[in-house]
């Protein structure tokens, strides 16, 4: 949701007053490289390179690498494509070389021919722990990846996010900015690690620009991902109900499909309707002209 | 000529009897990867991986990585096809994590079902700079890779071979082994690097087998490389006396082409015919039977 949401915003707005400030609760170190996953699908999807059917990875990606790293007896339970493995051992390299992340992210992008600001929200990957019914604590990617989000999540652990700092350019971009968009993204597990790091946190109160949430619920459950069964556990109340809790406090407004609009009426918030599905440029302009229409 | 070689020795003698000791003389870390290209080349022939019209690299070798790599802005000059960046990856990963060279190559071998020893000759990469004309000192890739060998060689330096150690199980296979065959490979830039290990050389002082070697030339000319150049700058003989002259004091025997032996009539050298052109499995099995027989 957070890519598609991203290349909306893309597509429709000026690209110089744009800055996407992506997760980094997803990152890890991999076979000694350095893997963002959620940064690389914004990034996939900004510059069109992303394989479409998917929602990650890319076009024409090739399994070589991967049946090699199988053959040689490697961890194989996370998949990297052949032009994945380039990014991460590029990417990998120039941090060990002493590159900072904020330059090295806009020298990646501009080679993506990408003209907005991409930043990982911290210089440090955030360890996010989920404690499960069924395994105790996992780690985000053995959540995510190797467990298929099949576990019961209980709580989810913010282990480092009180000690990471902004990656450059990051709280000025929060606390600058006029609009301030949450992507409809999973707000458990995309977006609460982001707003647990203090420092953002203060960016967000220092901030006077509006701020709005889009919900990544359509008729009131997940278009993909655990988040349905994340709201079952996590939260008291159900749906888009559950997703209003969540922002109350912290955004104006949330844009929701039109016929939901009323499942939030016991929410502080003022409801917006906004065309959320975003699969083609047609979609994406819908959602782009719905979110103008909200900031009037 | 070396790899060639290897699988002549492989697919003809019985593999528990044969160790195989590999220059690291072309060995370097690049784009923070360790690259072993004569070890992986040996191992990839072994292993029938080969790409076999070209003499280096993999069968069914994609570019995408290469591709990635070169849209990022890396350096494009040493070309890394994805199932051997895959490899690289393992090895580099393995190796920082403490894994031993002997035993990471053990557990190479194996997942390419290769049942020989193929041994590093070195723990460290033997750093050998060239000497020339054109842009005085270059290192190996650079000579060898980025200027394509298109330099006139005035000196190898053997930079650091007097401090490398040997890696587990080198010592022992040279100084105990009925028969040492140096392979048909360019003696003064994959042979002479090992040749500068001080145990390396202790090692076959010791040896009380038969050393023999094959020579690289057909037809007194190089099948191809550089050797042709380098013999014409740093010997003071030509062609198959050259060849003679710098195995002399090392080896007794010179395996070459039956119509070249009157070539090396003023070496003290034990010259015998052989069939050295390795393209085939039957071109091999000459090789070996000549082996054989001059083993008698």
């Amino acid at each position: 949701g957070g890519a598609r949401g991203a290349l909306a915003l893309y597509e429709n707005f000026p690209h110089e007053d744009l800055t996407f400030i992506v997760n980094t609760g997803d990152d890890f170190q991999h076979l000694g490289l350095e893997i963002w996953p959620d940064w690389d699908t914004v990034v996939y999807h900004l510059g069109q390179v992303q394989e479409v059917s998917r929602g990650w990875g890319r076009r024409d990606e090739g399994v070589r690498a991967m049946e090699e790293l199988s053959r040689l007896g490697a961890p194989d339970w996370f998949h990297l494509g052949d032009r994945d493995v380039a990014l991460h051992l590029f990417r990998t390299y120039q941090r060990n070389e002493g590159v900072g992340k904020a330059s090295l992210c806009q020298a990646i992008c501009r080679r993506f021919t990408i003209t907005a600001r991409v930043l990982p929200a911290s210089e440090e990957s955030l360890q996010t722990g989920l404690l499960t019914e069924e395994f105790g604590e996992l780690s985000f990617q053995d959540y995510f990846v190797k467990k298929q989000c099949r576990a019961k999540v209980c709580e989810v652990l913010h282990k480092n996010a009180s000690q990471v700092k902004l990656t450059e350019g990051v709280y000025e971009a929060i606390a600058d900015c006029e609009v301030l968009l949450m992507a409809p993204s999973n707000p458990f597990l995309s977006l609460q690690p982001m707003l647990e790091i203090p420092l953002l946190w203060e960016a967000l109160e220092k901030c006077r620009g509006r701020k709005l949430a889009v919900s990544p619920l359509i008729g009131g459950r997940a278009v993909k991902g655990p988040l349905d069964s994340l709201i079952e556990t996590l939260s008291p109340l159900s749906g888009q109900a559950a997703v209003a809790q969540f922002w109350e406090g912290r955004v104006d407004t949330l844009l929701l499909p039109k016929d939901e609009i009323a499942d939030i009426e016991d929410s502080s918030l003022e409801a917006k309707p906004c065309h959320t599905w975003l699969k083609t440029p047609d979609d994406r302009q819908l959602f782009a002209r719905d979110f103008k229409e909200a900031l009037l």
